[in-house]
């Protein structure tokens, strides 16, 4: 549950990998998805940020949502397609999803703060 | 001069490398100093914020700034001692680091417009 990894502890800004888990809860929170979709989907939003979030990286947490029973999911035949499956992630435990989402808010906000700090420490 | 590391070429925020030596180049422009008072000084100024820059994070940074011309170090006997020296950093290169300053600015900003973003589309 915690918005930190698991290699360093000091605490500095919010991890990459929680910080995707709250955009992939939120999407699958307004419709369930698979994996590409949910992709492709904040690879575009986070364009204008020169950010990339990566395939390993969000399959990692969408993995990770699943073993902690964020979420589960449901393989289903592919549209046009006899035999291959896709994964369709539904929200499993909205209450659990919330208080997820409440520790990583905390943990944007005192990001947040900690980024204005040193723009306003080492920049007049 | 990129304010990315190596290791991941996302470019999710800021990396702690490049947000440590931009503090640590403010500081030793106001005044030429020892490692462990920098670290101290850091150490001091995240507590607010939960962050506590580690010992070998801090001075990874002051040699990397040296290896790359920004800083350079000066061994002094310490006070009170006949043999011990302490190592004291100032700034080499004043524009070399104007410019560096600059590039971390601009990474600080996006950091905190991806923050700011994620805070708007996953909490009402």
């Amino acid at each position: 549950m915690s918005a930190k990894g698991k290699r360093d502890r000091s605490g500095y800004l919010i991890k990459q990998r929680a910080f995707l888990k709250v955009y992939l809860l939120s999407s699958i929170e307004k419709q369930p998805n698979h994996g590409n979709a949910l992709l492709e989907e904040l690879i575009e939003k986070f364009k204008p940020y020169a950010y990339q979030p990566q395939h390993s990286e969000v399959y990692r947490a969408l993995h990770e949502l699943m073993e902690d029973g964020y979420l589960r999911r449901n393989k289903v035949t592919k549209e046009g397609s006899k035999y291959q499956e896709i994964a369709i992630y539904y929200i499993k435990d909205k209450d659990l999803v919330n208080a997820y989402k409440k520790t990583v808010k905390a943990d944007l906000e005192r990001s947040l703060g900690l980024i204005k700090k040193a723009l306003d420490d080492n920049y007049i």
